[in-house]
């Protein structure tokens, strides 16, 4: 969806070339897999985390900036990315992910568990290839790690009546914000930024890949299925209860248990009385706060980058990106 | 099952720590994942390829051996088989592994997906923290992406009674010898002997991969199960057509394609019935020459090595190894 980038040209023009980047490394001997690849880097991402990485880049010195390396790392970056998408649900076992069919449901578990496994491959080859020697190939494999240990995390805790905003967050930190830490901060320094900028970079793809996942969540509750007209529901059922629900259910924990304790025998109706409690104890705006206070520091940690054409950018997309309607 | 090592007491001590290695390298803050994984390291597996590792890093200079980094990269190489078992089981739908239950069939798939992950994780990082710059990284990640093609060739051939000797080998080379190759020819590169010695270790342990995997499917065919005293034939049910049954099925295609073409829907007696066909037109026998004719081209490659103690023990594990009675 690099129309998502109309009024970005120079790094739409980038984003194109990641593209084919990530296209060559799909093309392997086994056509079903090759094929079902590329329909998934094609269906629709926004590619934001190869975005933030070649934005931040940009903050180095000019010459650095027409550089294969550059757009293979962000490359890199987007192939973790998506092979942690088709691993998570086989696990959710989410019948759709961009309104497309999920290469789970479309292909069979098989098919997408090597799917996975060869992009991560593929994310690791292309390090490999690029920045071998660098500190980064160590920062990447524990980038890779917490990416997972945040969603074991949030398998940990399904159906946890009990969790806690902190346990939320930790979950959060590991499964999403930790990606976008990895972006900001990897596109400062192999732009060639200072180790000052690169750390201040980190801290805020962090908040960034915070209040991101916060407006996810929130959107489980809140976005109206098409024909349906109700909300989604996918984590609710799924026994993933996120911010929204869990700042709801404070000094409501009865009215909750009444429902939740039905646990994976929860009726679509029943959720829909959830979601309904959810809102009558603003959780939902509750937690659109603690978004707006993560980006709120996000924004007045890119005020702190030097003045020019690229902070500008940062601002504006993570204006664009977080201070989305619903 | 480190019994396995009792007449090789240099390699066992090794191989201990190498454990040890691998078992910190499991210690994460998630449990279940924890404890199921260490289960499966523990489950019996007999550490080969860190064993070829740590052998053929022996043919290197002496004041090498005692070398923390050569323990590390051995145990990565143990952990990548390990992600690649739990994986396969997954798509296998195995029941039993090593004669116990596997990850997927005890804990569930989903389990069993970020378990082989984190372990794609722990190898990457291990990696990163003690060859990081080396030739070998972009090694690894070819092996890794090698491993997976060959399962996927396998994956994609099954119920293919078409398929080819040369498919066959492909797949194999891949799943199978690829690891073996890597672990012999990655001993003699960071025990610091030639690149003369570290080519040849790796077509040594290409051979005796080659002929593991085929003594492997021979298995199948002939080991007796405990109670039932008949073949296993797990392969065949899945589809999964090895060598035996290739070399038996040629000139009497026909004769196979009753009992074939029932695909997936093949009952355990047919399957029987199968597994004699296989030994009546000599499969077993044929397969078992290919297999030996590799592990003499592997024996007459170690003879090249430089004499010693060192050359002495691969040729005994080789032969330990290749010539089991069935």
């Amino acid at each position: 969806m690099l129309t998502y980038w109309n009024n970005y040209p120079t790094i739409q023009n980038k984003l194109q070339a990641v593209c084919s980047i990530i296209e060559e490394q799909l093309a392997v001997r086994n056509k079903e897999i090759q094929d079902t690849l590329t329909d998934f880097a094609n269906s629709g991402g926004k590619y934001l985390r190869p975005a933030f990485f070649l934005l931040f880049a940009e903050l180095g010195p000019k010459e650095q900036q027409n550089n294969q390396q550059l757009l293979q790392v962000a490359a890199s970056i987007e192939i973790l990315h998506m092979a942690t998408l088709i691993h998570d649900d086989i696990i959710d076992d989410s019948p759709k992910r961009r309104s497309q069919i999920t290469i789970q449901s479309k292909y069979g578990k098989d098919i997408a568990v090597y799917a996975g496994d060869l992009l991560f491959t593929q994310f690791f080859d292309l390090l490999t290839q690029t920045i071998n020697g660098s500190s980064y190939m160590s920062i990447n494999a524990r980038a890779m790690k917490s990416l997972l240990l945040g969603e074991l995390d949030q398998m940990h805790t399904r159906f946890n009546q009990q969790e806690t905003i902190e346990q939320y967050l930790k979950s959060i930190n590991g499964k999403t914000a930790e990606l976008f830490w990895l972006a900001c901060s990897e596109g400062a320094h192999f732009g060639q930024t200072t180790s000052e900028i690169e750390k201040k970079a980190g801290e805020i793809g962090r908040n960034i890949g915070l209040a991101f996942q916060i407006y996810d969540d929130i959107l489980d509750y809140t976005a109206q299925e098409k024909v349906l007209q109700k909300p989604i529901l996918e984590d609710l059922a799924q026994g993933v209860y996120t911010l929204p629900l869990i700042l709801a259910k404070k000094g409501h924990e009865d009215e909750f248990a009444f429902y939740l304790d039905k646990k994976n025998l929860l009726t679509a109706k029943e959720a829909q009385k959830v979601a309904a409690l959810v809102n009558k104890y603003h959780g939902i705006e509750k937690a659109r706060q603690m978004a707006l206070a993560y980006t709120q520091k996000a924004l007045e940690e890119i005020e702190q980058l030097p003045r020019g054409q690229s902070s500008d950018n940062i601002k504006k997309l993570t204006q664009k990106l977080l201070q989305r309607v619903y």
